[in-house]
């Protein structure tokens, strides 16, 4: 699996569900969304401004593959009702390639924290995406992989970046809307 | 990652925090459970007796490495004061060696349906564990990886035997409870 073939297979309107569990508290969270993942062009103005104002190192070393947009709105399961429990973004990823199977992600709007952050990847063997971010108070590692060509799942660990603490966990089951 | 160094880790008693998804029916089901592992002795008369009732091929090239029973005690999140949601079980895992990375595990009972079942399994090349069982209505995919020392996540998928049709997914937290 490289970047390119990840981000063709990943485009396209999803249906998330998704778990969250606290593990101090045991509490659990659920979550429906719905995820848009669309490709966009290398030369897009946002592209462009996103990368100049990311202070990676050697960014002349990475070769700049496949960015995207990715659009989100959840709607949690209590009190759908209420608007504030009703939340929705965007946010541009531009991958930076250094071999076929690694490289960087800078995301315009992290995950953890609301900040732009810049991501380490890595495919697994079996083409399992991995992911590692660093933000100020914790570090998240994702993994996502595809069950089947409609269906991909998406793991999440947090955890406090001073020790080993795992604060909470996620999993996301995503199928694929066909013709929507 | 070795079966040997997997089974030690995953000797203990485990929390477990798990979530399921109904892909369907976009229906959440959570659960609460207490797990316990322990290695068994591979002259152990339970062992011996299911490597006996195993229908496996070439029996002979694999080596008998780590067998361990696992006990579960589930409390699921809805009407906890209701007896039958209560759900307890054990059951004996013989793990069969083929090389390093890769073998089978014979178990007394099955996880999708509870009838004696044979897995495949491999490692990830980042020490996940990966277990595929066929049953006689679908297959179930597993895979199980260490965030710490302390703390695993599971996660499973169980496709139709006939097609690719994804039936349902879940993901389980799992702590490890020190001292109890």
């Amino acid at each position: 699996m490289t970047i390119e073939q990840f981000v063709a297979q990943s485009s396209g309107k999803w249906r998330s569900m998704r778990s969250g569990h606290s593990l101090a508290f045991q509490q659990f969270e659920e979550v429906l969304s719905e995820v848009t993942i669309e490709q966009i062009d290398k030369e897009n103005t946002a592209v462009k401004q996103l990368l100049e104002s990311s202070i990676i190192a050697n960014q002349d070393d990475h070769l700049v593959t496949s960015p995207f947009r990715m659009e989100w709105c959840a709607e949690s399961d209590w009190e759908p009702e209420d608007p504030s429990e009703v939340s929705s973004g965007s946010c541009i990823i531009v991958p930076l390639t250094k071999d076929n199977c690694s490289g960087k992600l800078i995301r315009s709007v992290g995950y953890a924290e609301s900040e732009a952050a810049i991501s380490e990847y890595h495919f697994l063997d079996d083409g399992t995406f991995t992911l590692t971010t660093q933000y100020e108070q914790s570090i998240a590692e994702e993994r996502i992989w595809f069950v089947s060509e409609n269906v991909r799942c998406r793991s999440s660990v947090l955890r406090t970046s001073a020790g080993s603490g795992i604060l909470q966990t996620s999993f996301a089951s995503e199928v694929r809307r066909i013709n929507a």
